[in-house]
């Protein structure tokens, strides 16, 4: 992946949150809608992004027809040539027979490089994921969200011993930093900081520049290391850059927006 | 449910992991082998258990196939009469609007009356499962798998101060006794003592007895309340109770088996 980012000079993922509610509505004739819309996005961005990142969600909302558009979309993002890198943002984690089918259906039915993966039910429930040869768990370890102060930031005894610290010093041991990277939140970019002190080689994934805020400068200043060691998110501010028929072109200007700003950084 | 469960002197929930690979063989021509099993078990066991728990996993790793046998199954236990409580054991759990479309996948397109959530992104990742009106959330405090000590156990500054119980304590202020509910694994049966203490009234769903261990009189014995309080899950001794063409009646069998010990300790 570091030679795709050198290449581009992008460490852009895109997230395809692609809601049927918020689609340009000439696409609603189309045989399937949301997989039309992302194909246009992704052929229209995939020159300055890295990674694109489907939130499962947003096609189990729509029962079989979403998981039919999921299959499309990963199918198509596999053909895309210089290749690029696909995650499932999907968030699973049971226990380990069920992580193993959980595994099976993102990793082979579907073919994604990595998957996100939470991690309260420690080891065994992240570990089958990790086994899966040349493919990637994305653990949760500081998301963006308000509610991430609920348990994510409980202190305990020691200074820096916070939740979400004690699960990237635990977790980091179940694999290495070439089949694991880690989420961590940008609205806190001050704690890549520290962040990086419990893992200097890990790629890092960012959800939160875009609509959910968190500078780009910042994220960088505090979090990339030598190997660049970031996947910054956009979703909504690309794929709703415009609900009319310019829609792609219009996420094309974001990204290379982003991709610009990037570049700047990666200098 | 309650009223169920007096009915049937039963607090059985049935775990559908129906894995494809472990059914019986003759089921293998069948158009939906994994949806002719679950109507096969369902059929069997409904006199003796108040709940069924599709595990989401067994169904994502067949794809769409999968998905339609999912679809078949909860739409086939909504015919049942008396009502069965169904629980999709998914474990989701993401930021606000993605929750939602969690919620809308299983609330509204498939139907279920719960979900099991995980607590690791706190209360906006919780809530909006909460606001499907007569729905439940059943939300992963202590889980029986060994992982759970990596984090759950994790001890804070005062006794009786560990993860999990933070997690009862906090996440019971976002709902009610009447749409939230717990999973505590039952390979702890007296730690259903201290779990009785933060959550006196709420519904405890427990995973683990049978193949993961757990003696149910000890559940019955720590975690039973006035209301009964208690859905004990059983998935591989009921399913896989016999892989030929008896496999129903032997599923039956262990049902009643089950049904019986607890009317027992129900008196």
């Amino acid at each position: 992946m570091i030679k795709q980012i050198r290449n581009k000079k992008s460490f852009l993922c895109i997230g395809l949150d692609s809601d049927i509610d918020k689609i340009p509505k000439h696409l609603l004739s189309e045989q399937d809608p949301v997989f039309s819309f992302n194909k246009a996005i992704i052929d229209a961005t995939s020159d300055f992004a890295v990674a694109y990142k489907p939130n499962t969600a947003f096609y189990e909302s729509r029962g079989l027809a979403g998981w039919q558009s999921l299959e499309r979309t990963i199918a198509y993002l596999n053909t895309i040539s210089p290749k690029v890198f696909t995650i499932a943002d999907a968030k699973r984690g049971d226990i380990g027979n069920t992580s193993t089918q959980y595994a099976k259906a993102f990793f082979e039915k579907l073919a994604f490089d990595a998957i996100t993966v939470t991690p309260y039910m420690g080891k065994d429930s992240v570990s089958p994921f990790l086994e899966f040869e040349g493919k990637w768990s994305i653990v949760l370890a500081l998301t963006s969200n308000t509610g991430a102060s609920d348990f994510q930031l409980i202190q305990n005894n020691e200074p820096n011993d916070q939740l979400y610290q004690r699960v990237l010093e635990k977790s980091k041991k179940w694999g290495t930093d070439e089949n694991m990277m880690f989420v961590v939140g940008a609205t806190k970019a001050e704690m890549l900081v520290q962040v990086r002190k419990h893992i200097p080689n890990h790629f890092i994934l960012v959800p939160g520049v875009g609509a959910q805020g968190g500078s780009l400068e910042e994220v960088a200043k505090f979090g990339m290391n030598k190997e660049i060691g970031l996947l910054v998110n956009s979703s909504r501010a690309i794929l709703y850059a415009s609900s009319a028929k310019d829609f792609a072109e219009a996420a094309r200007a974001e990204a290379l927006k982003l991709q610009q700003q990037m570049a700047k950084l990666m200098i």
